[in-house]
Parts: C-alpha cells; sequence; structure tokens
C-alpha cells in the first residue's frame, strides 16, 4: 500500500497528511441509515471521549463542516442570551471566537494578548475582576498561526474557582497534546477531524459537559448547527440528522483506530516533538530563525522568520518544495515576513529529513548561497544517514 | 479500476453511490492554498452555474456540510427581517424548511400539501393573496422523502409575475431535472454534493442570483453559514475562508467531469428515466405497488406500499438485500407502510435488473410466495438477458 500515492506531504497547519488506510476507507459507499456505519460513529464518539478523560461525564458530538462550526455550535448552545464570554486572542483563531460572538450577537470581551508569547494567567484574573458579568472563557489551546500553546491548565484554574464556565478551542491540539477533562472542568471542547487526529478534514467535534449541555438555555440560533439536537438525535438513534459526509465520518473512525493503535495522544505527541525537533534543528542550521521562543512553542507547527537575504522569496521557496514532494505554508500573521512548516499528520522524523534537504536544495537553487550551500551537504549526510 | 470495490450498491435517496474513480480522487492529500485545488474549485463552480443556465447572472457558492446547510444559509441571507417566506411542504424536506424559519426567527406561512401527489399553481396563487406580506417563497422542487416532483416551472412563473422572490431546494433534482436559472429567475437553488451530481456527500452549494446577494440586507445570523462572506472571500481569494474538506471538494469536480462526460443532465435524467422504468415495471411484476401516481413521480427514487402479505417485513428485505449487495431505504412519511428504491448515483439499468432478481429471491426467502415464485423467473431471465 503505498504510503503517499501522490508524492505530495502536506507540512502544513491543517489540511495535513492522513495515512492511506484512512483515505482507502472512503473507496467504499455507506449508507448513513445502516448499523456498521452507525457502530463506526459510536465508536469515535466513545473514543474521543476516552482519550480526554471524560469518563461519563462527557459526550461528544459530531458536526458536518469544520472546527469553527463547532466552536460556533457550542458558543450559541452554553452561552446564554445574559451571558457574557472572555475570549482570549493571541492569533488568527483567537480572533475567529471573537468575529463568532459578533455574529451571534453574544456579549463579548476580548482579551488580546502578544502573539508569539502565551498570556500568563493574571491576564485572565484581571479581566475576570474587571468585568463581573462574564459568565463564560474561551481560549485557544494551541494557536495554529504561530504554534503558541497557551496556558490551559491555568485557565482552567481560575475557572472553576470562579465558577465561570470554560470553552476550549482545541482544534489544533486534541490527540495530541493532552486533555484531562475531569481534572479541567471544561464546558466544551473542541476538535477538528483532521489535524492532530489524522482523519479527513469535514467534521468538526465537541465534546460536552453532560450537566452543561442539559442546564443550556432553550432555543436555538441555527437548525444546522444545533448541537443540543444532533446530540439527542444520535442518543435516540444513533444516527446524524442530515446525511452526513460518510466517506469523511467513516475515515475518522479509522483515524481514531490508528490513534489508538500508535499508542494515543502520548505516542503522538512524542513522534510529534521528533519530527519538530528535527525541523527547527535543522532549520536552524540553515541559518533560519524561529519566531515563537521554543519554551512557548508546540510541536505542532513551527514559524520562521523569511530570511533577510534580498535572493530569497517565499513563493520561490514554495514552489521548490513543492517541486519536491513538500508542501509548507506562508505566515498568517501580517505583523512578520515569516513562513510555517508544520509537524502534523502521517509525517515522521525520516519524512521532516528529507524536506531539510529540499530546504537546503531549494535555497541554493535560489542563490541564497550564504545558507544554503554548506547546509545541503550536511543535511544531505544526516538524511543519508536516517534513511 | 473495479466498480464497486466494496461490492455493495446504495440504491437509496442519499448518500447515493458514486463513481470509483470520483472516490479515488480523495487518496490524495491536497493543499488547500494551492493552485491546483483552486482551479479545481473555480471548475466546479462555473460548472454549476453554467449547467443551470445561469450566464454571467448568477454565482456558485460552496458551504462545507450538507444542502440543508446551503438551505439555511440562502434563507437567512435572502429573507429580510421584515420579509415572509411562503414554504411549500408536501414532505420531509419541506417540513425541514419550515423548521429552519422557525430556528431562524423567519417569518414564515407554511403550504402544506397532500404528501402523495404535485400540488397545483392554484395554491401557490391563493397563498399569495392569502398574505400580501409574504416577500419570498420557497419549494422543494423533488421532495425525496416521496419522489414527487413539484411544480416549480408554475411558481416560478407566479413568482415573477408579483415580484416574490424565489428560493428552490434542488438537492434531489439538481444535477438530472433541467434547472433554467435564466427563464426561472430564482434567487436562490441549492443542491448537494452528493445526490445527482454524483460526488461525495459533504459540501451543500448555493447558486444564487448576483443581484439577490447584492441587494441582500446586511448582517448576519452566523459566522460558518455566512454565504456572503463566503462568496466575496471565494471571489478575493479563489478559497474557502475556513479549512474546507479538501477530499469531499475535490472529488466533487471530478464528478463535474463526470457529469459532462456523460452528457450533462439530459443524459443523466435518461440513465437514471431507464433505471426507474426499469426498477417500476420489475417490482409491479412482483406484485408491488408504487405510492405516487406515474404521473407525478420522478424518476430519483420510487416509493413502494409494504405488500400486505403476513410474511413480508421490511426489515428482512432490507437484510436480504443487504446480503447480495443492495442497500434501500424505509419509507420516510408515518402515514403509510412504505418503502423506497432510489435510482439517483453511479447506477445503471444493469445494476437495477439485478437488484429485481434481488428483491424476488429475498421475498422467496421470506416467504411471501405468492409474489416471489413467479417473479424470480421471469425477473431472471431478464437480467440474464440484459448482461
Amino acid at each position: 500500500m503505498p504510503r503517499r500515492p501522490d508524492d505530495t506531504l502536506l507540512l502544513t497547519p491543517g489540511p495535513v497528511s492522513v495515512s492511506y488506510a484512512t483515505k482507502a476507507v472512503m473507496l467504499v459507499d455507506r449508507p448513513s441509515g445502516d448499523a456498521a456505519f452507525q457502530a463506526e460513529l459510536a465508536y469515535a464518539r466513545e473514543y474521543l471521549v476516552r482519550i480526554a478523560n471524560g469518563g461519563d461525564d462527557y459526550t461528544a458530538i459530531p458536526l458536518p463542516g469544520s472546527a469553527t462550526y463547532a466552536n460556533e455550535a457550542a458558543m450559541a448552545l452554553l452561552v446564554p442570551p445574559e451571558g457574557k464570554l472572555l475570549v482570549h486572542s493571541n492569533g488568527v483563531y483567537g480572533d475567529r471566537l471573537i468575529e463568532i460572538c459578533e455574529a451571534l450577537g453574544i456579549a463579548v470581551a476580548a482579551l488580546r494578548t502578544e502573539p508569539f508569547t502565551p498570556p500568563t494567567g493574571d491576564l485572565f484574573a484581571a479581566a475576570l475582576q474587571a468585568d463581573p458579568v462574564i459568565t463564560h472563557v474561551m481560549l485557544v489551546h494551541c494557536e495554529t498561526s504561530t504554534g503558541v500553546l497557551n496556558p490551559l491548565d491555568e485557565v482552567a484554574a481560575l475557572c472553576r474557582a470562579q465558577g465561570k464556565g470554560l470553552l476550549v478551542d482545541a482544534v489544533a491540539s486534541f490527540g495530541a497534546i493532552a486533555i484531562d477533562l475531569a481534572a479541567l472542568g471544561a464546558d466544551a471542547v473542541t476538535l477538528s477531524s483532521n489535524k492532530c487526529m489524522q482523519g479527513v478534514p469535514g467534521v468538526g467535534w465537541a465534546v460536552l459537559r453532560r450537566a452543561a449541555l442539559e442546564a443550556a438555555p432553550p432555543g436555538r440560533r441555527s437548525l444546522c448547527l444545533d448541537l443540543r439536537e444532533q446530540g439527542s438525535h444520535m442518543e435516540a438513534t444513533g444516527a446524524f440528522r442530515f446525511t452526513p459526509p460518510t466517506q469523511v465520518a467513516a475515515a475518522f473512525a479509522q483515524a481514531c483506530r490508528e490513534h489508538e493503535a500508535e499508542g494515543g495522544s502520548a505516542a503522538r505527541l512524542a513522534r510529534y516533538a521528533r519530527n519538530w525537533r528535527r525541523l527547527v534543528d535543522g532549520m536552524r542550521q540553515m541559518g533560519f530563525r524561529t519566531v515563537v521562543p521554543d519554551a512557548a512553542a508546540s510541536p505542532i507547527v513551527a514559524t520562521f522568520h523569511n530570511p533577510g537575504h534580498p535572493a530569497f522569496s517565499f513563493d520561490a521557496l514554495y514552489e521548490g518544495m513543492k517541486r519536491r514532494g513538500f508542501v509548507i505554508f506562508p505566515g498568517r500573521l501580517a505583523l512578520a515576513d515569516t513562513f510555517r512548516i508544520g509537524c502534523m499528520g502521517d509525517v515522521d522524523e525520516q519524512d521532516i529529513a528529507e524536506a531539510m534537504v529540499a530546504v537546503a536544495e531549494t535555497m541554493r537553487e535560489m542563490g541564497v548561497a550564504s545558507i544554503g550551500r554548506e547546509a545541503v551537504s550536511t543535511i544531505g549526510r544526516e538524511a543519508a544517514t536516517a534513511a
């Protein structure tokens, strides 16, 4: 079975490359009402709760679309009309949560902090103290636009102490970075079928605390994004309310099985950490500088400064990498001339070693000689040894 | 290339079976920001407008999720806060549109008619006359829960004459039953990536009249389901706003190519009509009765009465068919003991002939001898001749 039949590996913050076995599940047409399909769905639901240590107190509800849909749906469900949501943002995905509040008419207090460092818990405490009307807090666990890991445990402790509901956008962390729902006590955690879970994109998920779901105010702002009805319909019938993306959903169950076989989130994190280490070491060897301090970085994606060399252009780097079978990503934050290389997905150290060779070759091609020439030989040897 | 590697053919109202080539597109990981992916998307958008004769006046906007998402998004966009929507319903999907109005707080006048016959245009005229506040009309072109084809042309003429906006749920018809937007003048037509277009499910589409889109009131009720921003972002960048279901979207472009190669909607309708003829003739030969009169039926799906025989059970028929490689569907309307067999998807006459053999065999197995015994030999011969 070819690992990469297309010969292109996505080293991006998403969509990420997934295994051939996961994609091959999509070669079959499945009826959405069938017991076999519903068993796959039930397994995936149970598995997500299990790896997040949710026990009987949590339930996982899928929502076709993307993880952003799951965020919007969880916010619409859990923040009552008279409630107010403190949203932290230090990047594109935090900003998107604020946009959702504005679209839904949810009262929001925005806590914006520096993009390349995580905020301190004190900042959250101060924001809560400044605005006692706040009923809920939401933060992005790992901000994909930079790779910064935000202080979830600290914020959760604060929410528990002050009786605030907590919503966590764990889209870029769930499945790799540990999330202990029993300890956190969060009302909702959202994730993508892709990213660290390594299914194909197309379904967002919300893992909800049953008590919070039951206590949620009545009414709904949308039929499609109604998580309560999606959940209760699924409990009653085992099925989605509307025709689901059957291929994507079935592939997700396979992705869960592979996650389990790999050794769960800890093993996956260890693999991503090896990828990240190899990537950052290799890039530094070629003279690149990371944007996020190592202490604040997550092994999900790394952001690099464009080198100052006049012959460098990101487009040329992108094209050179693409020709060699690797896709990388531009930076997302306007304030910095940066680009990103991801470590998530069906990617291992050897893949990263080969990608480093591709970077070095492309840099030399570009005429960024001071970086490229020496690196090619060094990195080339490394990759050869690893192979 | 195996046509049915899983050896199961979906004869359901959706999800429907799609070609192996369309599914094989999903074996590749694609970056969502890549020019090649965006070219596929641009082709699909252009193709949908083209086959609906939308010319320069219409634009096609994809919305990850399902066709119901596209319905909700189009309704939210086009019906202004002071507007009122006349929604026709003669089945499950019409009822769902009414539910969407209720969830969104859109003022709605429900025009409910008999499930197994199409309404007359006069009923719509009377409803509009009775409630002059109505600004928009919405109907389900083909009601999947029964297969009834509703009188789109008549309703569109009425809307044009009276200056009402028209929204069409063409989820079960688009790609097979002709839709001429230039003639209809509809503001919105929605469709699924699956059904008659024969892509895999996971993306809803709205084909919008540009003038209606531009005249739509400002504001939005949802970030995810904001068709205006989805459209303008796509025009500006060529890309989705959020990580799309790349596999599903890429497969859809392949499905469009196959639709074009088959000869467009007319050729597809002709194939479905042959399937439907074969199905209805075969079933009648075995003593089954259709629920919808032939004149009102569409060649998308056929609904059959459960036979009165005491040994008959739908579950046994379902299981017997499944064992033989065919999936059929129960009826959706509580008022009738019925089941459905679909004619859509990557299905041809020979498939239907084989399915008829499977029905006959299963009926005999069940002990519904008066129907089954004679039919097996007759239908069996027919299938053998066709093969």
